[in-house]
């Protein structure tokens, strides 16, 4: 017996339904996966904005599936905990390109993913019909390799402002429905924060909500009195990361100290985390005796 | 007219001659190094921790030559300024193995290296000689292919803390002294930063002499009132990252609130970072006219 990659996804999907909100810090390598699921949370997500700076890509569809998936495995082998990963908008021009990279997610060994129907860098959302084969496609890849895959399909009416304000929350409702019956299993509107909007959406979406939070937007616990069902962080860890780094450089080259670095973990204990031996994949747990330490 | 890969190595030189100190801040992932550029670093070096950490791997010659080079031509191929690769003790068994790394670091785009003699993760020196050996290849390598790479040679008898403390001073002299005559341009002793020994290493290495710095450690004037030439941040700007991301993500999940993340930058800057034209390389320099933006 084992944690297998289809036992990750049920646990995955789980965490959507327990009656309290997943909340997803957001991994950009595998440093900040590891220090995540060592801080305690119960599934990871990746931030397709992280992962392109840390690999030298600007956000919005210029990694490429192969670099994005790379660091997907990476961090999948990292860490115990489910990884969903953020997609962007499939990397991929057509359905079948959207599978062939839900295939390499699957194989990866994530659970999960998040696909956008705003086709950046344009930027211009996809028209309804168009993401809803799309989603169709990645939900039949996922369904052909047997793994409950959560999918995670959002609406980036409100990230990328578009159309008439007037008819922009009615435009969100009515793609998320579409994309609800073209196979999603969750809804994300970035961009959208404030309760009424958000109260709105909970009652029309008909599948857990999703909200991006950070510094600005409300607290979880106000975003769970809400209804959302799911709040993930977006760039928010790794720009606060950035910062960090900005105003410790420019510290360091002007003044000649260190103290923006002063807070600091020891090298030994992120270099025991990075090294941490793996309970899931395809090490056997012991579950006849639950007392014991995993090997 | 352009900055060759040449012109680099020989602007890398003259930042160790110039009579001011060196200050290398230590990047691991590329949104590090164009941030660190942006800072206004004459130079970036990468930390190998930070690197092994971000991929994947506990420090200590467990990366692989093969993604530590990936990292360095991605961190290369982003920034304008030089870029000095640490090597760790150079991927390789063997001098011939050392000097396939080095031309992988040049292939790269780098003109510098760090190689350490600590023989990781034993841990335990090189003797001498054999580690003489490694930087005699390593220097053929470059001059091979005519790059006047800078060579900055790792004693590691302080940050192992290896042999008799009361010779550790005279026993860290004759290595340097012994790797300066097998062509090393720099020595490094990381692990020390009290003045008294920072003095009489200044006095007896016949070289610019490189000490690892961070919290805790005397300011870059003080460093450089005593005569360093070089001083590099190592692991402390990534570790600084690291807490960071560990005390926001448990603040997160249990009180459910972003203060710790409220220092950002925004989305559009770093993408711009990240995206922005550079001006070395293959590219012309309008170098007729100094006015011009270059293209």
């Amino acid at each position: 017996m084992k944690f297998s990659h289809r036992d990750r996804a049920l646990r995955f999907r789980e965490l959507h339904t327990d009656g309290r909100v997943l909340v997803l810090p957001t991994a950009w390598d595998v440093a900040s996966a590891c220090l995540i699921e060592d801080a305690g949370a119960d599934a990871i997500a990746t931030t397709s904005a992280g992962v392109a700076w840390s690999l030298g890509a600007a956000d919005g569809n210029r990694l490429g599936r192969d670099r994005a998936l790379d660091l997907v495995a990476r961090i999948v082998s990292a860490v115990d905990v489910p990884v969903t990963a953020d997609i962007e908008g499939g990397y991929a021009s057509d359905p079948d390109g959207v599978a062939e990279t839900v295939r390499g997610v699957l194989a990866a060994g994530a659970v999960g993913i998040n696909i956008e129907d705003g086709d950046a860098p344009v930027p211009r959302l996809r028209p309804v019909e168009e993401q809803c084969e799309r989603i169709i496609a990645a939900r039949r890849a996922a369904d052909a390799v047997q793994v409950p895959m959560f999918l995670n399909a959002r609406v980036d009416t409100y990230l990328l402002a578009v159309g008439d304000p007037v008819t922009r929350l009615r435009a969100t409702v009515d793609r998320a429905v579409a994309y609800v019956d073209a196979g999603a299993d969750g809804i994300f509107v970035p961009g959208v924060t404030d309760p009424e909007t958000v109260s709105v959406l909970v009652r029309e979406v008909p599948v857990p909500l999703n909200i991006m939070a950070g510094p600005g937007a409300p607290a979880i616990g106000e975003l769970a009195e809400l209804g959302v069902g799911r709040v993930s962080l977006g760039p928010a860890i790794a720009l606060a990361t950035h910062a960090l780094v900005r105003r410790g450089v420019q510290e360091l080259l002007i003044a000649g100290t260190y103290t923006a670095f002063a807070e600091t973990m020891a090298y030994g204990e992120v270099n025991a985390l990075v090294d941490r031996p793996k309970e899931t994949g395809d090490r056997p747990l012991p579950v006849e005796n639950e007392g014991a330490e995993a090997q």
